[in-house]
């Protein structure tokens, strides 16, 4: 039987668990897993489950919203590969990580095309078959570049997620309202320390105990969009700046395919500039 | 309102979430957080639900019980100190940060007494005000001596957990089924690593690069019980089995209030030797 | 034979193992361990030995200074127990984690006194005969509370280290410069995340994934002192403030315990606003 | 000036330091690091030093063989890339890991070649333009095989190390010894708990809430070599044993890169079945 993701974001109040798995049973759903938050200051209520029967996904989604408050959102997602964007400047371990991942059918998820602003990583990328689309912002400013490249990513058709590899340009806020909660950053640090460039250098003249890498959506203040997964490496006085941004980069990459992962398997709820991840 | 903990255990089947969310609905019972998890191996579900409302506690797990599989077990908690003992021998760390947690008000639980083999930590445990009794193993066998260490267990009368904070005695089988899923032991190492005695000595002689501590309930063989809460520390080359003991010491003392939090809070399920924690 | 520690930080130049490794070997030193870091990019030198041997220490600490550039610090410790004096104000987790520590005989160290601006936690202090003193801030400004404190703190005699375990009043310059790098004090966030008031609050609203603490030396800048360790913790949604504060203790106590056992052992240099730790 | 990493592994007596750094001195070497360890269990001592000057290096190596007690074991490793052979069966994520590394020129080494006893990941490798042998088991007895994968190995001439990647077959001594200490190994499990095969399904079994991953030298005991690193993730109950697999193969990757980076640097002194790694 398949099976299908619900989601669903809800002001809080009696009986909505109650409500939702009437629904649930009276189309004789097999409930595999069902993770709940309520979020008690803002009074919201989430709710993911993974159901397996033979439903029509959109009767459903329209049955749920019309039970719960209407300003409830619910999603009944289908089982489908969804499509993806990679964007990369110059560097390849994050962007490689996930090639190797693509490669070895650990994402459920079409790479639609890497796009970058230097051809840099072409060679790499052309060996996995995947469209390698360079929009070089030279003699541009950043308006133009950025124009570019949207048409760019609006030449491949829908796209689910933009995952930004260490693409190493500052988007406007054109460009994030435009794939609005779809665009996937790794920030090399351990956010919200070290805000902006060369985090690794900042870190270092601090003289920090250990160092770290965010995953998050990007919004309009650059480096504020809502977390998705953090992770951090001890690390101490002999590492130097360049030894910092070595051993960060596993960290970077691991937390950027993690966070990858949580979103291609609809795990993440953002609210209030945060994630709920089941 | 008054808040009750519902944690039930069940075979898993169609409509659980239902069945007993409607109950929920119908004594109009405020969620205050829901926890479920199916074993899909061992068809098996597992509920904790924190709820408000005004109830009859035996009424409602009577219920509730009524409606599901009659081999599930519901238990509906009250909110009331639990009773427990701690256990030591001649470490004072793990003891002692419970202690310290106990005086803070961190800890919802009367410590009925400190039993010991030995009469080391009375100086410690007296400042706190707790009972510090000594049950000396010396001239004794070991069912003697046990024998004597129940007698005065259960001279405290109802007792909810037995913490073995650093008690370097083995357990006899009658022990173990008089406090059955009683009773939380600290193991300094890395269970399955070094299970017996020393096992920072076998750490050391194995060249580990990590060490680490595990919480436990403690059943019939030793060092084999259902897990609880596990932690670990890097270290390197330049630590002396000894040096691994001091580290140690600090995620042995961690891990073992944390375990200790989980079960005062109604968090942990035990089945098929492994814990479900919500 | 007896131990001594010996630090010395120097400008880098070639040949300065040579030359003092000859001196240790004039005086029939026999080295427990040696550790050395040359700060390339500042040129400079740093080196901790533990040697054991016969020597007089003030003449050996003048032998080696003699031979090294005149820029250079030397220190030859002889074993000694150091003083320390603990600061706190209302929160009893990372007091009570040295006091549990002293009583075990695990801090190399005589505590003088807990100065505190509450009476709160003489209580828990008093348990383990030490004096405390309660040094009040009502009614007087932050100056004429200070001065206070640091008249009480005068009176204890030689003190080689403050610990402030969270005390939650700012220093003043003047107090920082009285007792310039003998400060330590744990900071509930991993800075430079979260510097100020409340981080638990900063980092619940900020929705991040993992917290920290931080335990530092402090100099004029609230929070911006040379780091000595942290620590974090994963969290996730789930966590509201009062849990993240809740988990932060364990990692605060942790954290600060283990900077002071690195301060007493005479295992921190202190430079450009940084720490070298063997 | 050519930059030179010096490894002494010695019996320890008194002036070591003396005699060795007065010959860097005599050859006006300039130290860019050094470290030290001395086991005082079994009194011996260990130095790796990277120094810059204008030497002879069998010369140096000679001159210092001549000064250290005759036990003692001295290279003096000019710069060069090492030749390395990746072993791999199915799995890609690990050899992946280390071919994008490879085509980003952070590995300083050579891959000759990729072995496998299947074809399955040539595709991958072939990619990377790094010759694929595939040395079928099928029809050969353990002896037959082997002998062909030595065969091949020794076709690729000086072999520095080989790695591991999830080769899943069993060596026989014979194949250790041909190798000695160059084999590295990734274990997938916090060794030694989970010896042997299958550990995530052991680790399912146990319940434990952590699991890891251990780089090791290969010796005649399997999963019993001297471990270079170690590196852990925590899980929870509702991870089945494929879970623990998926989310053990970052922490594999990693922690073999880890080692294999350590290798190549000539930082891992290999003694009592353990590593001194500096």
């Amino acid at each position: 039987m398949k099976q299908y993701t619900i989601l669903i974001d809800s002001p809080d109040e009696k009986g909505l668990v109650y409500k939702i798995s009437k629904v649930f049973f009276q189309h004789e759903l097999n409930i595999i897993s069902n993770n709940e938050f309520v979020d008690k200051e803002n009074s919201r209520f989430f709710m993911r489950s993974v159901v397996a029967g033979d439903i029509n996904a959109s009767q459903l989604q329209e049955k749920l919203s019309t039970l719960l408050p209407k300003e409830a959102t619910v999603h009944v997602i289908a089982p489908k590969k969804k499509n993806i964007v990679l964007m990369a400047t110059k560097e390849s371990h994050a962007l490689g990580d996930i090639l190797i991942r693509y490669e070895a059918g650990e994402l459920d998820a079409n790479i639609l095309a890497v796009v970058s602003n230097y051809d840099l990583l072409e060679p790499l990328v052309s060996k996995f078959d995947i469209p390698f689309v360079t929009v070089s912002h030279v003699d541009l400013n950043r308006q133009e570049h950025e124009d570019k490249v949207i048409k760019t990513l609006q030449s491949f058709g829908e796209i689910d997620y933009i995952v930004l590899a260490k693409y190493m340009r500052i988007l406007t806020p054109n460009f994030v309202d435009t794939f609005r909660d779809k665009i996937i950053n790794i920030h090399h640090s351990f956010l919200p320390a070290f805000i902006g460039a060369n985090p690794y250098k900042q870190a270092y003249e601090r003289g920090v105990k250990i160092i770290g890498a965010t995953a998050h959506f990007v919004n309009n203040n650059l480096d504020e969009g809502p977390i998705i997964a953090q992770e951090i490496i001890p690390i101490n006085h002999a590492y130097g700046w360049k030894d910092m941004q070595r051993s960060g980069r596993d960290v970077e990459k691991i937390v950027l395919s993690r966070a990858l992962k949580l979103a291609l398997e609809d795990r993440i709820f953002v609210y209030e500039n945060k994630t709920v991840i089941f």
